[in-house]
């Protein structure tokens, strides 16, 4: 027997009595009801606070002025869960938070939600992240419209008046399955399997007190160039996708980061995320020439380039006619129509394929698209100029949606949404 | 304008007029019929023979006297893909893998299927693997049952008598969405979107020939030890998946690859492919204590040693018994009882995690099971030792289930299942 297996069975003797008082188990091994569960694991083995362990390698901090996952270089994998409250208190719901901060803290310093120190309850942490490291996982927390119109709560005062379910649009063809939610926890990292890990136990020590209502799973592929530098991943229609974003601070604090007085107090240095679902029809585009692929969006698919220019990073000149007076970019073109607002927004999205769907043999695969912005007008402003003239419409389905309001980031000592239950 | 653009341009105004010709398309950017696909691609930028290119990076070869993805290290993702046939000869079909060939060679070279040389038809390769190496990418062909019972191929002669559906165990709840197939694409790779690349442009470029009957992705998280070794991926119950496995040249003949008299010629250095798709009730699981975890298994959680030893790979020795008489490994672990028969496979095996199951809430996640053998006999006795007994039923369903002949490996100058064809 090692020593590690050693000190396992230590600790099983010394505090076996006390285990089974605690879970209400009669026999060893035998499982406990859900409901018990977040208090089994808070009680022997979750630490109150935690601080980044900057020590770690691939490790996006948690603490800081904004919420990790806005701003974060995005991850190659996202694991995308929205939620419903069970919770039938603002008591409760703070109580959530507050345990869920050091667990975050400690995902994201690569670490276990906690130490697992006795056998016969469950494993404080569910283990398949053991041995891999923190690989940039970060972890966004918001919350919907949906969570300011339960009534138990008492938080509909707080709802900031931009948080709204977003407006149907024309082509849309939502499906219950995934759209809305009460919470989002978006966790992204460069491992599916570290993304997937956070927020099975984040819900797990939750169990009672939420429930899933619906889940994503994405994925970027991130070339790296000679010089070793990461370029823009391409998304399921082989274009480079992300191109044109806000990035310096003026910009992410014009389009991103909610100011004070922007919306409510709660949410200043917070974000709005929308995420869409999209289905693109891989097939009818495979079928697509190269010149129309390249039409629909005003760019050169080998290189990214907008129309009439060289490299990626050209600026875009959607107003530039040629010599017959003709744009040129095409006027139903994606990028054309986006430009015809004055909206802007952070896309941060990702590829989905989830098999195929059922009846037709169809790729389920598209795009999870993910937008940050201070307001969610901005993304629908953008999305009515797309309207019904995108000539991409032939292309995609919109069948999931959901809006959440990001709070600000958290500083050391206090807690995910403090200003929110403090307000 | 760049090199390149005016290149492309230049490609367009040559070769215009014979595009239109060839694709039937009146206007410039007019999409294509689904069944002319495969002849445009093959008549404009798809190659007739191509070698391994061995200065690629990351880089798993194509030729060889065992197919890709069976010996191979296995990779961080899998894109598994379950196909029907529509060609109506034998002859069709074998054109079908002559044209598979080189594409194989040219996606497991990192490469695109074929160049794109003009913009007037859609592109030859879908591109969304543009910029990103090799991977690692394996490509592993294999034929079904069904595919023998189809009368107008005129193949039943060549069935070998061990390739039939798997009987029906006590405990499958098999789902047809994922059951079954005449042909079989296992792409493995070191990112998502190089293994989804090469099955989306396999079938596109047989479109009209094959259609997909289901897929499945997966993903595997391979821990690197501080010495820059790679350790067993854990599955989604955290415990360490692929420890005792063949891995000497002598266990794989064994085992794994089909010798000379043990099935029909033409499968001589190929192996049996079996794919279960395994739901595992991961919240059912959370709720149990570390104890009954590893019960289950008879092995550690946190190092994967099987009871009563110190390491992982320390030999399994299922005969021991304590000093009580006991047996050291409890009688129903998945372990123990999983050798009880003489039959040894090699498990190659990754997770999954598509979203929630849409009326329950539960993870869609488990296990997507693969194993070769040389006789799919060898999977059926395990499976049935396993059969009633095995404590790990609790917690897992059979969802999906399908049993391909992975063909011998591919000489330079043939083609993938030559040795059927000309048998
Ligand atoms: C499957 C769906 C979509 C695909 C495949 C897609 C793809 C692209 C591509 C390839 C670009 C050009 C490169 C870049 O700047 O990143 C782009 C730009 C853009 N897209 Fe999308 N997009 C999709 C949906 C949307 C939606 C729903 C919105 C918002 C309503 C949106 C807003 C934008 C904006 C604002 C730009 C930048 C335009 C500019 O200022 O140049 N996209 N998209
Ligand atoms: C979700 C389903 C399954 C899970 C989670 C699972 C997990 C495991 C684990 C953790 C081990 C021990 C470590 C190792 O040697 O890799 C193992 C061993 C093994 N499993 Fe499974 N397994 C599953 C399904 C199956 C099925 C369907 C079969 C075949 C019918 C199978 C056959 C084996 C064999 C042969 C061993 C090695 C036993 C030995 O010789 O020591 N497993 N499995």
């Amino acid at each position: 027997m090692t020593e590690s297996n050693k000190e396992t069975f230590m600790d099983k003797k010394l505090s076996r009595r006390r285990m089974l008082k605690m879970t209400g188990a009669g026999a060893a091994g035998v499982a406990i009801g859900a409901s018990g569960l977040g208090g089994v694991l808070k009680a022997f083995g979750v630490p109150d606070f935690l601080e980044d362990d900057t020590s770690v390698e691939n490790k996006v901090n948690f603490y800081g002025k904004h919420q990790s996952g806005i701003a974060t270089e995005v991850q190659t994998h996202v694991y995308f869960a929205s939620l419903s409250v069970l919770v039938k208190s603002k008591a409760e719901l703070q109580e959530l938070f507050k345990m869920w901060t050091p667990m975050a803290v400690s995902l994201m310093n690569g670490k276990p939600i906690g130490e697992t120190k006795n056998s016969y309850v469950p494993p404080v942490d569910t283990g398949e992240a053991i041995g891999v490291d923190a690989k940039n996982l970060s972890i966004t927390f918001g919350v919907g419209p949906s969570l300011f119109k339960n009534k138990s709560l008492g938080l509909s005062h707080l709802k900031p008046k931009e948080l709204n379910d977003l407006p149907h649009f024309p082509k849309d063809q939502l499906e219950e399955a995934y759209t809305g939610g009460d919470l989002c926890i978006q966790a992204c990292a460069d491992d599916p399997q570290v993304a997937f890990h956070a927020v099975r136990n984040l819900v797990r020590a939750a169990s009672g007190k939420v429930s899933i209502k619906w889940t994503q799973a994405g994925f970027n592929s991130i070339p790296v160039n000679k010089e070793g530098k990461r370029e823009t991943p391409r998304n399921l229609f082989a274009f480079k996708d992300g191109t044109e974003n806000p990035r310096s601070e003026k910009a992410m604090n014009d389009v991103v980061w909610v100011q004070k007085g922007e919306s409510k107090p709660w949410m200043t240095n917070g974000s709005y995320l929308v995420v869409r679902r999209i289905q693109m029809h891989l097939e009818t585009w495979d079928r697509t020439s190269l010149q129309a692929q390249e039409d629909t969006f005003g760019r050169y698919r080998h290189n990214g380039a907008p129309y009439g220019k060289e490299n990626e990073f050209d600026a875009v000149d959607e107003d530039r006619k040629d010599e017959n007076g003709n744009y040129v970019l095409p006027e139903t073109s994606h990028v054309f129509l986006a430009r015809q607002v004055k909206a802007r927004i952070m896309r941060r999205a990702f590829s989905y394929s989830s098999g195929v769907i059922d009846h037709t043999g169809a790729y389920d695969a598209g795009l999870l698209f993910i937008s940050f912005q201070k307001n969610p007008q901005q993304f629908t402003d953008i999305q009515n100029a797309l309207g019904r003239l995108d000539k991409m419409n032939e292309y995609i389905t919109h069948r999931g949606s959901g809006v959440f309001a990001c709070f600000p980031g958290i500083k050391k000592g206090s807690y995910i949404g403090e200003a929110l239950f403090n307000a």
